[in-house]
């Protein structure tokens, strides 16, 4: 289901970007292969892109991997220092806190309660979780200001690692069939315009995630609630 | 309490090694300095490098801010972009496994307790995390095999990242006059090697943390534990 994955989408944004030619090989989470186990043998996790036949892993380690070897076109970080670093820590603050594992867990959680009517209310700190991320998509918002991308007139690194996961939160909001969008446009609508910027790169049209693999995990979902 | 950091420390290294003159500002963590909310007003915490007016935060994107700045000596991060990945890859693991403030703070509190004769056994999860501690230890000490220190025959990202808080250790180890070291140099010989080695270098001698303060810090423990 790596498919699914905004961290592997990251690497396919990425690469993509810079016009490289690439496998992309499908991994069992729950039957993890030899090679993604000899090829990450610390974490386990995908992704992993494996160049020259050596593993480099960590998406946001990945995607700086991938700028430095193909430099010459589709810069993702700037060249000053200062912007790099202002980059590097706002693709930490994506990675971190909004679109950690446990976050994206309870994003959906919220989704799938709102869908089948079940209250998250008090539950499991849902709530306050919940107000966690909507205040680190006020922060996020507030740094599109007067920007086309996060990365300025052109996409960059903090589009690519927030990019894969909005995206798939955009098929989400499609499959689910909601009236209301899990990242509010109402409330972000610099966000959502930056959505639509994205939205219009031949690259991010070719990288959806896959609308048919998500439906079923939304009604794997479903029925694991209705058997609550 | 800044002085007490790894965090800071970090930075502090960085700058020795790369010969730059800085002032280093001591800031009250419990009544926080307007310029640090200013400088840092996502997170609010240190260290932040202000250079040439400009903030940069978060530890690891100001060592490789300072590396890319002062590029002319003693390089953090080596020149080629699969060995430039896996320095990040191991800074990254470092930072989120070893010397995260939470895990910090369990191995001061099973330290504390050693000291106290107070158990932690069961207690809220503080022996399962030790585990983790020390078996992501385990993978570090791996790493070190066959090299001087993590960046090979010279000090680099890696070394920076980890030796500020190994250095702490060292020093509370003295402090509390225990006969065990919180690295345990039995399990881990290797890295007892490297902390030797770190010691030989002026610059890490020149930044060994505070014994006063920390000593004051161990005692406040001490009180807390006592009235507890």
């Amino acid at each position: 289901m790596t498919g699914l994955s905004p961290f592997a989408g990251r690497i396919i944004w990425a690469l993509k970007l810079k016009g490289v030619e690439f496998e992309s090989v499908e991994e069992d989470l729950t039957n993890k292969s030899d090679l993604l186990l000899q090829s990450n043998p610390v974490h386990q996790k995908i992704p992993v892109l494996i160049h020259n036949g050596k593993p480099v892993s960590e998406s946001l380690v990945i995607m700086e991997y991938i700028d430095e070897v193909w430099n010459q076109t589709c810069p993702l970080l700037p060249a000053d220092p200062h912007q790099r670093a202002l980059t590097r820590f706002w693709a930490k603050f994506v990675d971190e806190k909004v679109t950690s594992i446990e976050l994206n867990f309870v994003l959906l959680k919220a989704f799938a309660s709102m869908w089948s009517a079940l209250q998250m209310r008090g539950k499991e700190g849902g709530e306050a979780a919940l107000e966690e991320a909507h205040e680190n998509l006020r922060i996020l918002e507030k740094e599109l200001e007067g920007k086309k991308f996060f990365g300025g007139e052109s996409i960059g690194l903090v589009d690519v690692t927030f990019g894969s996961f909005a995206k798939l939160l955009d098929v989400l909001d499609e499959v689910m069939g909601s009236d209301k969008k899990m990242i509010d446009e109402d409330k972000f609508p610099l966000m959502g315009k930056w959505k639509e910027q994205l939205s219009e790169l031949a690259v991010v049209k070719s990288c959806l995630p896959p609308a048919d693999k998500l439906a079923a995990a939304v009604q794997a979902r479903r029925n694991e609630s209705a058997a609550a």
